[in-house]
């Protein structure tokens, strides 16, 4: 499973104010906590932090890769912003995100080729976020396909089927769970599978137990990344629990320990 | 989903010494007990508590049948132990379990129809347990076609693919995930699905966290049945959460409480 720590987001106050005082420690701090609980991948998202985006985003890369060398994940709707990110970047990114509209597909596709960056690919184009499973499976075909016919390697791109929150959009993890289950068997190798998991309980009480629930469903069904809360021990451990069960990690008696001291470097 | 409680099994100390004294006060507060916390169906097993087990079956399930309606999970290897229950019985009841056997599953589904009872079968045969999911698979789809030939309704069906202990089979998990969700497709209406969940946590240290894991994975591929510990307080919430999220009952706030006062008569 890749965990892409989610915490180093302009929407968390912390960050948002590192950003503003340009404070290195509290961003530095984050990172290196993210990865001792078990990141693969940081994501890097400037938020509504800044007026200008692109500078707080190469700030926010620069400060981070001088003390990890971990992948990151320039997270951005905006392409300018990602640029920064990728002007800035010194080890190989991940892009997240692109939608499938063929344009901006391809322009996407273009620069995580020129830039040797992963790419997360959203199953949403301009008419918005599918409503159904088939949408969704058609949009990832389409993504597949172009990313082979422009010579991107498929194992380095990431379909994003889009969760929604369960209080808001109940029917749609079912069709999260079934895309998933479908979109697996379009291409030999099959891409990996991405969702941006606290979106499930926007809005619920209960978030933890949500996340972590809708996690192991998902990875049951194969998903293997997720951006998420690396803090938020009892879905690692769940995360963990679920992989061991497929068969992806050998059993032993203390294997939350085992994984724990595999991941870190 | 549909919990099988099962506490009542002389296998637990409290039960066994119940049996020996003829104590209907712990099995009575036991059987309650289980529904409180959520059990739709009561499994009753003998285990070794007594040298005459058909005749503690049938004070077992006398005794529960003093204090609830609910269904009883008549549960032995033996066919003379489930026969004592059967004569025992006033509700309609389940018989745990026949296997696939052609003759045996023939003579259990006679014994389910003739007594009005739901059946679980084992997707096994004289050969074992199969070691993949294409015999389960096999064997699934002979029970189902019996049942159908025999006039058995396959809504009373409840087919168990075998969950096997994580820590000496771990390849086994992932056959029955791959099975349940290959078995669906089989008839409509589809089967239930069932899985004695504790096998999958035997000899483990955290056998809360891997039996609720392995219980939402399940879900996510199908099942519907468990024969379970109701009084998992944190693995029932899993349950209730895995629903919610495949849309089976309706969003609130306070969906868990929700539940819990939904099931209660």
């Amino acid at each position: 499973m890749i965990v892409i720590g989610e915490r180093i987001n302009g929407m968390f106050t912390d960050v948002k104010n590192a950003i503003r005082k340009k404070n290195k420690e509290v961003v530095q701090k984050l990172a290196l906590d993210e990865i001792e609980a078990g990141a693969n991948i940081l994501d890097v998202n400037v938020g509504t932090a800044s007026a200008s985006p692109g500078r707080a985003m190469a700030w926010l890369v620069k400060t981070i890769e001088e003390v990890t060398d971990t992948q990151l994940s320039l997270d951005s709707t905006r392409l300018e912003v990602i640029k920064a990110g990728l002007d800035a970047v010194s080890n190989p990114p991940m892009i997240n995100s692109t939608q499938a509209d063929p344009e901006r597909l391809a322009e996407y596709l273009q620069l995580a080729i020129e830039n040797d960056a992963s790419l997360i690919a959203l199953t949403m184009d301009v008419r918005g976020v599918p409503q159904d499973t088939d949408r969704r499976v058609e949009l990832a075909g389409m993504i597949v396909m172009t990313a082979m016919e422009m010579g991107y390697p498929v194992e380095k791109l990431f379909i994003d089927p889009i969760i929604q929150p369960v209080k808001f959009a109940q029917t749609q993890v079912n069709f999260v769970l079934e895309s998933i289950s479908q979109i697996r068997l379009l291409s030999d190798p099959a891409p990996h599978f991405v969702v941006g998991l606290s979106n499930v309980s926007q809005g619920t009480e209960d978030r933890e137990l949500i996340n972590r629930t809708c996690l192991v469903m998902c990875i049951a069904m194969g998903l293997d990344a997720a951006i998420m809360d690396p803090f938020d021990k009892e879905m690692m451990d769940a995360m963990i629990t679920a992989e061991l069960l497929l068969n992806k990690q050998i059993y032993s008696d203390s294997f939350l320990a085992a994984y724990r001291s595999s991941v870190k470097k």
